[in-house]
């Protein structure tokens, strides 16, 4: 027997090859009017890798401007076709962020669809590459002219170790990183996600999350793979959301809890969901008042916990059969956690400063660190940067800072960064977003340190109200108080709207030092 | 980064590790009276690679001769984690047969059930290794005393391209081959089946399937992955399983067709499953009037195809939701094909004598050929057994003949071998075998060809009838012609209980040569 046929790359790129053989006429792709099946899918982004290979070499970047579109989805498969590395971009970005991230990665070619030519003209101003354009979209549809022309192409990928995608990271301080992917990473994450979402070819995902960020968790590959339906979707709109339930049959989206939040307070949410729809919720830690709310409405969700450099979600909240037999008040916080390594995944570890992992007792805090086949290569063109992300003894440190629950389930207490120290204690600002969240008047709250000349730090709240509810700054501090330690409750409640990342992430780096402690003569009791 | 922290080396072992950390208070395993959770487990499969570790050196063969216990189970990640390679027996072998593979594996240890051990004295009389042997079971339980007192193992995979386990073929002709099995498929195949089943946490899955036939189909490993409960059953005795699924909750399981008839011929029958039992079939196609019975019960059926050189099932016969709206009459012949290529596996090609693909139209025959991450390395000390399983161009060759559908689903319509050659006509016996299926009379029918002066070959029917059922063979001959071609039906019936293997296989090759066709004299119209 010959090695070739006992070993098969692995690249989620065979997905789609699969899928065209065992699922030929089953529909693909839903984009607005446009319905394709899976045996066009895989005609498709062979033609892209044709197109693409006019303009690339192997190895080189193709970069994608465009929302959640089906040239955003053939990307996935016809980027790597063409054996170049896809960089798909941000469309929230400023246009110099824009610039920086083409320059950083060197993109020959851009896609971009109509809707963000003018953000890409106003980057090409300050970038230094001259990548070739394709538009797509718009009257002139040339994305789609060269694909419908183009000889189908498919670069065999001869090392699953080799580099598939780079996905930069929100940057929220700081440049930019370039996360670098592979196949064999993505191919088994991609295999997690349809495990563990049950996907199938009676599932209908909703393109809610942006596939520009952590490729879209693997979902662009997972449902492909499971023979389900991608709907795409241009905007994170909770009407457009909710006629895709009603109407269309949706099973699965993934979100942040603040999509979550919206889709509840939509006049839609009065008519529940026909199927039930599985949400995979990433990004923060849903309140228990949130996933009380989605239940009700046919919504069930799943919490997951990654970073763009573990492929999306290396955590999911599994759950545990027993849970079915408790109260709804008792269930939240257990669902409410990450949860446990995924199917493909090493378990994770919780280590305290010196690196012992700390006991599975919930309450003691460590760093979360991770390793296995869902790690990043390392940051593009950063070596430093890649060596620093790793700990003496090979463990990616996430930053991130949490506890082991007795039952092996980790959960999440803060960034690292966001943890606030008051008077040598530690606040995480989870508990205290959780306790606002509790306030029916609530609907988003974020907590960051102020300075404090006596404590150090101390907690601020920053609030957005739900419409046409209204609520004191001081009844809402003692609403807090009746709930957590006194000391952990916010010194200062600023209402108004929160800022967020393209992906539903509150900013809270923008929120901190915006607020200043009031003098010290006007005391208050911690 | 260390490449270490970014790979892991894929390992169906590590499901265990895993299991122990995110699962730790899950219930595992169930056998008889015992009960213990995966952290348990993960220990026990340390101290029992501590014990073996005395007395092999990496590589060694370690052979298992039990029924499906606790023990087998554990022999699935102890040998391995001691580093050395799990030989499964089949305990229906002769002394003869099983002397032959403790030889030809070279077994250094033999780890023996109570109940096998007298067939195990009679091997070790005919073989010439002299392997260690370690009594399991019984007054003196030998296995649990060094298990108990041992210290913990675990020998690293370091190639997962390496040997995990040699499965012998069962040889219904010449000697049984050694297929050997390597960690990156099982890990894969695992991964797959874990998927298609849908096991989670909340899953029970009852051990049928021997776990000597092909690994138990990798579900040693993928039942761990999904932190569900392995339920023990030492033999395959219709009642057992209904207490099972009537008391026990189990959930999943993995038959023979004759498995199925057998459960539906039962008198616990009469009352349904009380939760739904979803089964994985495979070893023979389930016929359409089983199907329909066993839907009844509560027990929902998914075929599956492969063999033991592909991992067990490369080919699962996908759910597919239009199926739904259809008439049982019309699904059933849907369901009961073989199905397409798992969601590891690379489609499977069918191909003519030629080599060439055969068009998706549901009716020309070929051969299957497999190929990728779920192929054995080959066979063990037979290179030439090995060079000859494949094609020039690197594909496996089932030896299977089949027909591809323009749904992109594969039917099998015989084994090679099996197929009746009659005045220069193929006969496929699974058709004939199907349509005597119908006649509410017959149990279980086996055709094959019976040489015949004028057609070269002729079909010849075995049959069991359902208890207290009667019919004659004329009758039955002309209900098949009313349903098929006259000259595929039989030109005689037999009735009788029909050889079987282990795994509920008809052995055909038994039947063959049994019968003679009546002389000329007797004329019969075609």
């Amino acid at each position: 027997m010959t090695n070739e046929m006992v070993f098969s790359e692995l690249t989620p790129v065979a997905f789609a090859e699969r899928a065209a053989k065992v699922f030929p006429d089953r529909l693909a792709v839903v984009d607005g009017g446009l319905r394709y099946s899976y045996a066009e899918l895989w005609q498709r982004v062979q033609a892209l890798a044709g197109v693409l290979t006019e303009y690339v070499r192997p190895g080189d970047r193709v970069a994608v401007l465009a929302p959640n579109t089906h040239v955003l989805l053939e990307a996935h498969y016809g980027v790597p076709l063409a054996g170049a590395v896809l960089v798909a971009l941000n469309t929230r970005l400023s246009p110099a962020e824009t610039a920086y991230i083409l320059d950083h990665s060197g993109a020959s070619v851009v896609i971009v669809d109509a809707d963000c030519r003018e953000a890409l003209t106003e980057a090409l101003k300050h970038s230094t590459v001259r990548p070739t354009v394709i538009d797509s979209g718009g009257p002139r549809d040339e994305y789609e002219s060269l694909v419908t022309g183009a000889t189908a192409q498919a670069t065999a990928v001869t090392d699953e170790r080799s580099l598939l995608s780079i996905n930069y990271t929100s940057g929220t301080t700081g440049r930019p990183k370039g996360v670098m992917y592979h196949h064999r990473g993505a191919y088994l994450q991609a295999l997690a996600m349809a495990y563990h979402a049950k996907l199938d070819t009676s599932s209908r995902y909703l393109w809610t999350l942006p596939m520009f960020h952590t490729n879209g968790w693997c979902f662009p590959w997972a449902v492909t793979a499971a023979g389900a339906v991608h709907h795409c979707l241009r905007k994170v709109d909770p009407a457009q959301i909710w006629r895709a339930i009603h109407e269309d049959g949706v099973s699965h989206f993934c979100a942040a809890p603040t999509v979550l939040a919206m889709l509840a307070e939509d006049p839609a949410a009065a008519v529940p969901a026909p199927r039930p729809v599985q949400v995979f919720v990433g990004g923060a830690p849903p309140s228990p008042a949130l996933l009380a709310k989605t239940d009700r409405l046919g919504i069930h969700t799943r919490h997951l916990y990654g970073l763009t450099e573990t492929f999306g979600p290396a955590v999911v909240c599994e759950w545990q059969p027993e849970w079915h037999a408790l109260s709804p008040q008792s269930r939240a916080p257990l669902v409410a956690r990450q949860g446990i390594a995924n199917i493909v995944a090493e378990p994770l570890r919780v280590v305290d400063a010196r690196g012992a992992d700390v006991p599975a007792d919930a309450s003691t805090l460590g760093e979360i660190l991770l390793r296995g086949n869902n790690l990043m290569l390392g940051y593009y063109r950063d070596d430093e940067a890649t060596a620093a992300a790793a700990t003496a003894d090979g463990w990616f440190r996430s930053g991130d800072l949490g506890v082991m629950h007795p039952d092996g389930y980790v959960e999440l207490r803060d960034r690292a960064k966001d943890v606030i120290v008051s008077g040598g204690e530690n606040i995480t600002s989870v508990e205290v977003e959780n306790a606002l969240a509790e306030h029916p008047a609530v609907l988003d709250a974020a907590v960051v340190a102020m300075p404090h000349p006596k404590w150090g730090e101390v907690p601020v709240a920053y609030v957005t109200l739900r419409t046409d509810a209204s609520i004191e700054e001081a009844e809402l501090i003692a609403f807090v108080r009746e709930r957590i330690a006194r000391f952990k409750a916010p010194h200062r409640v600023i209402f108004g709207v929160l800022p967020k990342t393209s992906t539903g992430k509150i900013q809270k780096d923008l929120l901190r030092g915006r607020a200043v402690h009031p003098p010290l003569d006007r005391p208050r009791r911690r």
